[in-house]
């Protein structure tokens, strides 16, 4: 397509979206639950025609040489086609945010002031190869009574046609209606472009993918968006640490996957327990083959190579580890709200003042005491599901389940007052 | 000064501000309110100081020509003086939103989270003539551990300028830094460019202004906006109305105050009520010298120029009224989503089902039921304060206090938990 006719598809999607918005809004709980799950019944069901489709996208990826990992990540495996349908399920079991009054008081006025939960409208998702997003994203938006448009990879594009079917019959069955979820059906780059400039349609965009679409979109987007660029996240182990819940929480933090985004980027030591705690931690990341990069002080405790200024900014995503020894808590949190990503931090401490100081003062969207950072996650903090996670402090922060997808509006119950 | 000049002074600003905010984040509730009551105290004994500067303010504002209703915007009266001071007195007695932490619970891992209330960072006020705008966002800002820049209205600099050095005064005295409240000295409009481009510098803008300023902002800004453009707000009357109500919540609604951002300005009534209820209105808005436009339906009850298009979408600000008569709740409820500006809407009813609906499906921050729309304000909510108004669905939804100043990081207590 040229891409005014793709401009000009995206504004029949939003319009359409919009439109949609309404009846997404005010469809109840039991109306919601029976489109997530019908859809995940006709998940089951067309288990081997998302195959077949799936198969028609990794041979195209093959064709065009996508690498090894994105092959792995573009693949729906019969596990994976469970797992959809299971996820839709649990999405149904979560309770409906929706319509939710909170703190509900009189006034001297006389009226009755609350708060009530609202779906934020239209919520555009972008995201890259994997199939599995489209089903997710759609599940949790239906659920929190958003309209949604759905930007998936193009290496998934057949994938994607294929549950587009499954998710509009779904919708369908439950009276809700079918442009309620879309999919955007072009592997044009310039549609993503559209979907980020047009305010009046799309609320907020849920970006999903790696980091050079996420600086993209944040170059681009005139529309809000719930997002994380990087996750640099810190555990620092202070003097008065328990070495044992150090040394479980530093191994744990680095080495349980090393390609998430909580995962520990850097660790830091208080001067005084160095010697006892980093020889320890480095014969576990030798073992597990992590590469350790430390400042001076690190690196004459245990022989590692150099850590430079940009070590200390890096989201490795890998087996490294950079190391820095430090001379208090106030310098530890400095390098953490200086070099960090404001994602996830931790700190190990036995000290109880230091424990308050440090989930003050450090800047970031999830603060951990005596916990590994692998914990930031929307199952793990007890959200029921997880869309994303946000760095940013305005809206939602840390990670973001349904509520995230919501707002609250101010409602009055009155009796007729009036103001003087 | 140069364009690169102030470039250069609001990065200076900037970079302050972001230093100093770790100190403001940082600060006990006994430290910020000493800050606020010195202010207070200091702000009275320098009232004739305070006038003198106003003085010159004037002086100048009637030389170069000011409109008369922007002089009275700028005076700064014994009462406004007093009114600032009580002002602060009052912020200072409003619980401390920092620090707070709600929904701790344990997780199935052991662990236990929860969400801690924390500052922005920095918040920058952009506002037009009004000096008291310079105590009140200080002191609102000071109170939720933000760090501040305000940009006052030129016509207003002598007197800000003023205001500035009490304002330094209190945070030295409380021990705070004074880069806590920076005024921006300068009656360059360059800098409000270089304020709202500045996200590393600023969390959020609050503008508080004319519907100039507003969407100037809005297409310049890239720091987010706590924000509304318009009140276009709406009561409407249904079938089932306590015709009684219907009267006193429509008239107060129009005629308590017509240059506020939540006065009805398009009032919507039911066809079956519309013949008892228009007439009767229509004498107690001739009295108060309200102008009616109204479709015709509306001009058939009561004789009343006619309303175009435009009248839905305008904020008259002006003893003006529009008046649509529709045929049922989903026709009002279809003309508020579509004319109105997401601000704040009343629908007046003794119907049960319908009141919900209206509350529900109403896109508007503030949803109200048998109630005038000017309770929608920070004090009438119950909020003790209030920084503006957002329309947006976003972070802070409707009137914004000091919660709106804030934003919930999770924090983790754990006890030595690492994920499996």
């Amino acid at each position: 397509m040229k891409p005014l006719d793709i401009q000009e598809l995206m504004l029949q999607i939003g319009t359409r979206a919009r439109a949609a918005s309404a009846a997404m809004a005010r469809a109840d709980t039991a109306t919601k639950n029976a489109a997530l799950l019908t859809i995940a019944a006709a998940i089951r069901r067309e288990a081997a025609a998302l195959k077949t489709a799936n198969g028609e996208d990794l041979a195209a990826a093959r064709t065009s040489g996508l690498e090894p990992a994105l092959l792995d990540r573009l693949t729906l495996s019969d596990k994976a086609i469970e797992t959809m349908a299971e996820g839709l399920e649990q999405i149904a079991k979560l309770p409906d945010p929706i319509g939710e009054i909170s703190e509900l008081r009189y006034r001297p006025s006389g009226i009755q002031v609350g708060r009530m939960r609202v779906p934020l409208g239209v919520i555009g998702i972008i995201y890259e190869a994997r199939p599995n997003v489209t089903i997710d994203a759609a599940g949790l938006c239906i659920k929190s009574g958003n309209a949604t448009i759905l930007r998936g990879g193009s290496e998934a594009i057949h994938c994607n046609r294929a549950l587009a079917k499954l998710i509009q019959e779904g919708l369908a069955a439950a009276g809700l209606p079918t442009d309620g979820v879309q999919v955007v059906d072009t592997t044009d780059r310039a549609a993503v472009g559209a979907l980020i400039t047009m305010p009046e349609y799309v609320d907020v965009i849920v970006p999903r993918g790696g980091k050079g679409l996420i600086e993209r979109l944040i170059r681009e987007s005139k529309v809000p968006m719930i997002k994380h660029l990087d996750g640099i996240c810190h555990v620092y182990i202070d003097e008065s640490a328990n070495i044992e819940k150090a040394i479980r929480i530093a191994d744990n933090a680095k080495t349980n996957r090393y390609g998430t985004c909580n995962t520990m980027e850097t660790l830091l030591i208080h001067r005084s327990v160095a010697a006892e705690v980093l020889p320890r931690l480095a014969r576990i990341y030798k073992e597990k083959q992590v590469e350790l990069r430390g400042d001076d002080a690190a690196r004459t405790l245990v022989p590692m190579s150099a850590a430079v200024e940009e070590d200390w900014r890096t989201e490795y995503l890998a087996p490294i580890l950079s190391v820095r020894i430090v001379d208090d808590l106030d310098a530890a949190i400095a390098h953490i709200n200086t070099y960090g990503s404001k994602h996830t931090d931790a700190i190990v401490t036995e000290d109880y003042s230091r424990s308050l100081r440090f989930l003050r003062e450090v800047d970031s969207a999830s603060v951990m005491v005596n916990a590994s950072t692998r914990f930031a996650d929307g199952f793990e903090f007890g959200l029921g599901a997880e869309i994303g996670i946000s760095n940013d402090k305005l809206h939602a922060r840390g990670p973001v389940g349904l509520e995230g997808l919501t707002s609250q509006k101010y409602v009055v119950f009155g009796h007729g007052e009036v103001r003087s």
